[in-house]
């Protein structure tokens, strides 16, 4: 298996954007034939998420290179929603789609393993078949014993506990060819109150960012097999602070930047242009809302009804792919 | 339901002690009768954990106010953990002892509000019991369709995404009489990184310590049958650096303290004194490896030998109530 960097800059490559889906699910969203009632039982608002999910999967895999589940919305939901969260990554991963999961993880040594150990590599019921060098792969890893329980291609985290709970999430994505994404700037609007803060002449998501810049670099260089210059572990940089985006470009050049806040939150593709390189690579934009429930926007609604939300999804989906290629230099990726 | 920091209060001094157990099973520690195996699958492990965790649940109830669940290790197992977390969540919760879900959870606004909902409050299946007044409440709420699917007393948040994203915790605590603590000082070795950092004259964690205190403050106020002056808001101070736990106890007077890293991390009794009130009250002290899995340490080992672990977590428990009762203002609360 290819390091993770070259494997999302070969998904991105493959469908032409960096645009990525956010599967947020939400129970008062979701299309009325979905809709689980005003009773319903977590577990049926969860099996009504998985459903809603890979049908959005269905519509969105052969466009996109990635999808970002939010763990949030399906923990809501107990143990449940974790059953439904967990089959709608492996639908995902067999839909030929990269995985990011998005949980802010971030806790001391002995605990950000687990989680690292838990959410990032291939599945436990795969390993027979990850033992395999897969086609392409220049080197055969021992992975005797390891296994994930989630099987993410990548995972989101949290740097306020500092650089020892970085490092086991990074390591275990070395290990495992997986990706980690350290938040650096969110997109809401309170961020700026502990991000903001000014120590040595900087905010402290530009010291944040300078870690995750060593972390970027070191591990592009440990990667035997990589042939670009980004490392395992990127930044979430949210689309809400452009001119931000620009100098943060700058200042990581070895780290993929995951850029949330995308429509509905307000980031258009104009203000998300600094965050690639000159090939068009080096950033990853999510959406989420404006493209999973695109059905209730006005303009698709118009279009498609309340029925037809599927066909709102690839409508939505199509017209973000057009925006990147149209006002950023995404647009490079098509042949 | 009384607010969460007076059910607090009322189990420490009905247990006199401030001393709390973490729940966060290993698979390599568990005591052999419990191992599931070098083959096991994630489903076994995850039946091992609810099964020793439970166990060390009879041993405590009796002794301690509270538990503190680790989500990482649980959810390093998959669906089959988080299911195993739920059990054990309820099993404590039937018990008697509060539960705070250590899972340091973080994200923008709307995702930190299922987040909240999904961990804080009585649990779904228990909400008519919930609508009943219980005894000595002296408010009854209106909680038609409020309802949580884990259950938990309180949990553990990440203050790095900002206000919008500690907010929706503070709301929903609020709503469901439950608890949040903010990480403030994180009792790992790398925590310095970015906790440290000056900006206008005060390290990060003391503007988070000041924030944490604003919200302390306000809920306090806010919940009308409050008898002591701590709020639903309260700080994770590490126990590793006691001259600053001095110091943000006076930051911080109307917050709870929760101090993780007694025992195997290096904290002593005479380290966490500076963390309580002149009552005894205002922390609650975290220990988990050098009690659950106390038959490990030799001197409880030579005394019980490998079997006998359910002695050792009794003694070892023991040991630590007597530590904090000799050696802290704690003491005060034997009558």
């Amino acid at each position: 298996m290819l390091p993770f960097s070259e494997r999302l800059a070969a998904a991105i490559r493959r469908c032409a954007t960096p645009a990525m889906v956010g599967l947020d699910p939400r129970v008062d969203f979701l299309p009325e034939s979905l809709q689980p009632g005003p009773q319903a039982s977590p577990e049926q608002i969860a099996e009504a998420y998985a459903t809603f999910c890979c049908a959005v999967i269905d519509v969105v895999a052969e466009l996109v290179p990635a999808v970002k589940p939010q763990a949030a919305f399906f923990e809501e939901q107990g143990p449940a929603g974790m059953a439904a969260l967990w089959k709608v990554i492996d639908y995902a991963r067999k839909k030929g789609l990269l995985v990011i999961i998005d949980a802010k993880r971030g806790d001391i040594g002995s605990t950000a393993e687990a989680y690292a150990r838990g959410y990032l590599g291939r599945r436990f019921d795969e390993r027979a078949d990850w033992l395999k060098p897969p086609e392409g792969d220049s080197e055969v890893l021992d992975l005797t014993g390891v296994h994930s329980a989630w099987g993410g291609d990548a995972i989101t985290v949290n740097p306020y506990v500092g650089e020892d709970s970085l490092q086991p999430f990074v390591a275990t994505a070395l290990d495992r060819r997986a990706g980690v994404f350290v938040l650096v700037r969110t997109s809401n609007a309170g961020a700026r109150l502990f991000q903001d803060l000014v120590a040595d002449g900087k905010p402290l998501y530009r010291h944040v960012a300078e870690y995750v810049e060593y972390l970027a670099k070191s591990t592009a260089s440990r990667e035997a097999a990589a042939a670009s210059s980004y490392g395992a572990v990127g930044a979430v940089v949210g689309a809400t602070y452009p001119e931000e985006l620009e100098q943060l470009r700058q200042v990581m050049p070895h780290a993929w930047l995951l850029v949330p806040g995308y429509g509905a939150q307000g980031g258009t593709a104009r203000e998300v242009a600094a965050a690639f390189d000159d090939q068009g690579l080096g950033a990853i934009i999510n959406s989420s809302r404006s493209i999973i429930f695109a059905y209730r926007l006005p303009r698709y609604h118009n279009q498609f009804g309340p029925s037809r939300w599927q066909e709102a999804i690839e409508a939505a989906t199509g017209e973000m792919i057009a925006q990147l290629r149209a006002e950023t230099p995404a647009g490079r990726l098509v042949a």
